[in-house]
């Protein structure tokens, strides 16, 4: 009964996906409301998701040359305004530091919506020489931006994101940079989080405020919203004009550097749950789950049952493995399980010990697997493996079933209206289409894909000739 | 002659103490300042020392059951006044957030100098039962306290630390994991930065502003200085009153929480410098240093130089290891080995390869030793071993020959004025005689330590009863 009360108290994903997705945050213990508007608490088990995918990505950075820094978390806001764009994207919506004590300051400050400005102002007096570049500087940190609508992980007045920001001698290594950047991303996304994801580059409308160029990668949620999953900007030498930031080059002549950015967030466990997430809860991939086997020992007051656990456990010590030894039944023990995701569940009672074996259970399939404790190492490093593999295969099953293509604009607002997922498209290449799209159908473009297809030859708004193909839909 | 420049670009230490900190703090690239007056600029060198700490403590927190949380940055001020003692400490020195986008707040918010009062509020809502308890919550986070003077690592208006708050059911327990953490943090500083600590209790005067009692380290400094290392509070029930942070018991009856709070912060990393330091720059414990060992090769245009220095540094890859193959001469490269603090040195060329040996340098002690090719990772394992061992030996060394002994009040003046280090003396338990002290001296209570001496009967500043030995000191 207690399992049946705990997989009812979620609402179910066809019923309304918002709710579910709030109930799953609340349930599966990732995070709570605070008494701060607009800000949340990461509990341990949200904050051990962001701490698994900090490790992952911070290697993954280094092992490209990155270096870990660290900012001052206030902007004057003198030095905010310096770059015209970033002002104008930036301005309205930070939080303003106007007191220090009982004082009022000189010139007020924000907190760091993002920290382009502090990054070019440390390497205006930083660089010198082309000895000093690339330089390839990386922060972890929490920034705000004052949003008036917020959503756990989606968007929330202050979270937790790494901002990478590098300063080339040439644009073409600014380029190179910006595009490593966003594909080690992608990787990331697909080998670690089992999500799948687009990538391309954001049309002028939709690019960060100061950049030349946006990439982003895009991903599908399972209600087929898009979700923009992590972006890489190429900043060309525009803040190196605004803040100065020259070098001699080996010829001794004053060069302007050219710089990139690039960021992910804590929206990425957002993502997570919408990919992967069914009504009995959160399903983790097993690369990211913090406890990725959980043993359910059944029947554990009778002799043996609580030692054989605690052997198993020993066994499995290779993976992040638990036993749940409290005083609740096991079918409770199942459904928490379930509502927390935990990849492998190990089934372990007196008859299993009697024939030597032991059941695990996929959360993301429910399959039984009864296996012979000779072998259940082996066996739990195949079925993890396998989990891992299927997610993703699942995932782009799902996006590609979701991805429809639309060859005028009939075709285009149909599909959008009742068909959600992802829409290709051809576009002209001006935002007054783009603008009109948005209007009629509240589609966005996501991005203009790299791998780029030809479905016809003019723009599905205008009809006029067109220059790329184009992801369209509904995001967070 | 670089070489030389590069070390003479240090004022010494005997010349001018704050002076060579200054330096070492630049010339080893630990940190920058920023133009927001009063935050500093974390460096690639600098943030990877922080990386080093943060590793190390969060393993040793997480063997004691601690969790990892994260919470708002923002207090709303009705929020920060619940505890009275609380917020008289803090309201003076923080800063305050008065606008958000382009509107006014309703309620202003400081943004966190501790977050006491945001665990407070969460803990409120989530512990119902006895069965919830303990909470042993850390968060790892910057924090602002708007301070007049700063110096870098040792005093900033923004600074990097980690926080840890816990809430048990009894008194007893909250006691027991104050102290334990104390002394995880005194282990920590002694295992692993090689900085001897004093651990003790703070008098009523120096606690933390709610606590009814604080713990301390108190390390000190190669200038006679003391510097408190670490903190631990215990909170009692006086924040649960305040909060309204109730449990029902196994009676089934409301009780209060009791509470602690612990932590540690980048001024660690002042206190590395200063305890280990000297005329040639930084000097690393082995366990802390991002970079242990550095390869430099010797006439490395010679055929086989850096093939043999990159085989050596495979050789070493148990160690964190570099080679230093740029192309500034060996000297220059001897002396930028020295400013940064690398434990050991390797140096490697023609003549070394044909005698299958290499020259191993100890940063600390300088001491050159020449080993066969052969059992060089042996070596160097059992090098790094001995200086960690050493430094701290050296360290504590300095602290006992740095502790003074004060029997009556003129001995004490004379020793704090002429003797830099900790004075050992009585105290009656008077806040006037520890008032009357700091006026005539400068001196402030460090600590009562645990380990308790008797070295007179009566108070050293006003001879009534003695109640504690106090450890005594100018500090940073």
């Amino acid at each position: 009964m207690a399992e049946k009360k705990l997989v009812e108290s979620i609402t179910s994903m066809q019923e309304d996906f918002a709710q579910w997705y709030t109930d799953v945050v609340k349930k599966a213990q990732l995070m709570d409301y605070s008494s701060v508007k607009g800000c949340m608490v990461f509990k341990p088990a949200g904050y051990a998701l962001w701490e698994n995918i900090q490790n992952e990505l911070d290697k993954r950075f280094k092992a490209t040359g990155v270096e870990n820094v660290y900012m001052p978390m206030f902007i004057p806001e003198s030095l905010l305004q310096r770059e015209k764009d970033h002002v104008e994207g930036f301005a309205p919506e930070v939080a303003w530091v106007t007191h220090g004590g009982l004082n009022e300051l000189q010139e007020r400050m924000c907190v760091r919506p993002t920290s382009e400005t502090l990054f070019c102002d440390f390497y205006a007096n930083d660089i010198q020489s082309y000895r000093d570049l690339p330089k390839l500087y990386n922060q972890w940190c929490s920034v705000v931006r004052w949003e008036k609508e917020t959503r756990p992980f989606l968007r929330s007045r202050e979270f937790l994101w790494q901002e990478g920001h590098t300063a080339h001698a040439t644009a073409e290594d600014a380029e190179e940079r910006t595009i490593q950047m966003l594909n080690l991303y992608a990787d990331f996304c697909e080998d670690f989080l089992a999500i799948p994801v687009v990538r391309g580059r954001k049309t002028d409308k939709e690019k960060f405020a100061g950049a030349e160029a946006t990439y982003t990668i895009e991903a599908l949620m399972h209600d087929g919203k898009a979700l923009q999953s992590g972006t890489s900007h190429n900043f060309g030498d525009g803040f190196a004009k605004a803040f100065g930031i020259q070098y001699t080059d080996k010829e001794n002549k004053l060069q302007y550097v050219h710089q990139t950015s690039w960021g992910m967030t804590t929206r990425l466990i957002g993502a997570v749950i919408m990919v992967h997430g069914d009504d009995s809860g959160l399903v983790l991939p097993p690369r990211l789950a913090p406890c990725q086997v959980m043993i359910v020992p059944i029947m554990q007051k009778k002799e043996g049952v609580l030692e054989m656990a605690a052997k198993l456990k020993d066994k499995l010590s290779n993976f992040r493995v638990k036993v749940d030894d409290s005083d609740k039944s096991p079918g409770w023990k199942f459904a928490d399980c379930e509502m927390r995701g935990i990849p492998l569940r190990v089934e372990i009672g007196p008859k299993d010990i009697e024939a030597n074996q032991a059941v695990l259970v996929r959360r993301d399939t429910r399959e039984k697997i009864v296996v012979s404790l000779d072998e259940i190492e082996t066996k739990v490093l195949e079925l993890l493996d396998k989990i891992q593999v299927e997610m993703l295969e699942r995932a782009r099953t799902h996006r590609e079933e979701h991805t429809f293509v639309a060859e005028n604009f009939d075709e285009f607002v149909d599909t959008v209206a009742n068909k959600p997922g992802f829409v290709k498209a051809m576009w002209c290449g001006e935002q007054e289409c783009e603008d009109k799209i948005k209007e009629t159908t509240t589609a966005t473009s996501r991005c203009m894909p790299f791998n780029q297809e030809k479905i016809s030859d003019v723009c599905v708004c205008c009809g006029k000739p067109a220059k790329s193909m184009v992801y369209w839909g509904k995001a967070y």
